[in-house]
């Protein structure tokens, strides 16, 4: 095994110097792998179904294989790899480099990814939580470029946040910070899947609203009908309703816009950002839905001198983001090596 | 006034030129002045009445002549003085060093005192808002000590915060994070001052609490008492009646917990900090009344993982304070220098 934090020297002394990358995006249904050049230019990528197996050994062995492959289809040889970024769902304990009971992995207890994809790679790997590696990558090639204080918010079935604050990603103490689905929006409101009661994400995350849409969707209307059945709504049926102009949906869609707004003002008094980037289920939703109506309220609610420059943005990867994600904690990796 | 400068002074023995540090507090009733080395040990420190004059430039022109008699008296000669740090009330402007309108100091406008201090002192001023300056002393020598991730909360007439995140100040995009008084705790609760409804500080800002107990602590009471009357309450009485034992004070005490509670928890799941100190009103009502419930109350609203190891401590400098701020800030500026 050569690594850069090592000698950080073997492939410069070649005649033509190669240093690769692999970007790493681990996800509940697909995972992505990417190559790139030490400038983070993607070489190759590959994406595939997840299909856990419920073993994660046997799960992380099968993503190395497929890396292995790949480097070896961009023409990458043994040495040339300096550093590889994974993106990981749910907590990741960046002391250990260890992914903690990924809700959308099962079999996965704490399973040590950097020790073992390290082993597996022969390369030094960082792993970063998928909000941080998103607010990476948004941050050198997406909707973040040239901001150097901006709060990346997922918004697809959880919420979570990549804070960059100062010009570098803030994970906090233990690297738990940026747990912003979780800050209260109603005191003693809504239970949420934590445990505690009125988080924001017991009101905008995708899993919490779908469960809602399913409870109270009217049977017969729009999103039910869209859905296939009111026990079959998400909140794709119900942005597609309400962009019909659905009064039901419409009416959920200020709720969910109204509680959003309460997250990002508490996000705007403590860290007075440059710019929120919001993900998935606000991107689908758009200008008209989500955004506008969203700017008017955070702002009615913010001091002008917070409110007035401050930037509420889709995120701008879009669906290029798995591709990106691993290469942008690669890149953190090679950069602080 | 107060003075720890002798004129037996080591400096003035010394045969080889000092590098000397002035830090400057200009607070609402008092001005601290320090002289330090370059480590920013105190060589010498003075305090006066700040009696405001309605006149920016004349209030710095006098504080510049008493900074000027305390260089003289500490023995640092002209040149020798290689950074001031500015510890001022109210929003700070950090990218010209100018003060605000801060509401303590009548006749300030916006006052450049950057540029004007430079110039009446011949070395480079760095001006910080007091809570980031608290922060920087409360981490060089108080509770914050060794501390990389922690948010310290002014909590007297108003509630402010200085946030030390990654090892460094952290002042947002054009110097405005921290204005935690204005975190929603009541969605459209109670009116404060800043003209938002449910901020924080109308809760448990002190000038907020005052104006509440003039309104509702009972005729005759303990507090009214205490106050020589309830239309001179202040939360100075209130917490000398919970001490007491009075049921009115206790139960407005269990209330402000409560609220700055909510507050803890929001910047706890953004945050997630090593340790939040609290000044003033919190360390007069100390470990019984405010810190054994709060800590219980932010516990029981955040997740073990974010509160096990979570430290809620009372600012470590307390009345030596202003002697420390505009150090710490000089400190600040000169390793960025």
């Amino acid at each position: 095994m050569v690594s850069c934090a090592r000698s950080g020297s073997p492939w410069k002394q070649r005649t033509f110097p190669i240093a690769a990358l692999l970007g790493i995006d681990i996800g509940g249904s697909k995972v992505a792998l990417a190559v790139a050049d030490a400038q983070g230019r993607l070489r190759a990528r590959r994406r595939r179904a997840t299909e856990p197996s419920g073993d994660a050994e046997r799960d992380l062995a099968r993503i190395a294989g497929d890396a292995r492959s790949l480097l070896a289809e961009a023409g990458v040889r043994t040495g040339e790899l300096v550093a590889v970024g994974v993106s990981a769902p749910g907590p990741v304990d960046p002391a250990h480099g260890a992914v903690v009971r990924p809700p959308n992995l099962p079999g996965w207890g704490v399973v040590p990814v950097r020790e073992r994809l390290a082993a597996l790679l022969g390369a030094p790997v960082r792993v970063e939580n998928d909000a941080n590696a998103a607010a990476l990558a948004e941050w050198r090639w997406g909707a973040g470029r040239g901001c150097d204080d901006f709060v990346y918010l997922t918004m697809s079935t959880g919420v979570g946040a990549g804070l960059v604050l100062g010009g570098r990603l803030y994970a906090g103490w233990q690297g738990n910070a940026g747990e912003v689905g979780h800050l209260p929006v109603e005191w003693e409101g809504e239970l949420c899947a934590c445990g505690m009661r009125g988080c924001l994400e017991a009101y905008v995350g995708g899993a919490a609203w779908a469960r809602r849409l399913r409870r109270i969707a009217p049977e017969g209307g729009r999103v039910a009908e869209l859905a296939g059945g009111r026990e079959r709504a998400t909140p794709k049926e119900l942005v597609a309703a309400a962009r019909e102009g659905d009064p039901f949906a419409k009416a959920e869609m200020a709720r969910w816009n109204e509680y959003l707004a309460r997250g990002i003002v508490a996000l705007v008094f403590v860290l007075a950002p440059r710019a929120v980037l919001l993900g998935t289920i606000a991107t689908a939703a758009g200008e008209a839905l989500c955004f506008a109506p969203l700017r008017e309220r955070v702002r009615s609610h913010v001091w002008p001198l917070l409110g007035r420059d401050l930037e509420i943005l889709p995120a701008g990867l879009g669906d290029a983001l798995p591709d990106h994600a691993g290469i942008a904690v690669a890149l953190q990796a090679s950069a602080s090596a």
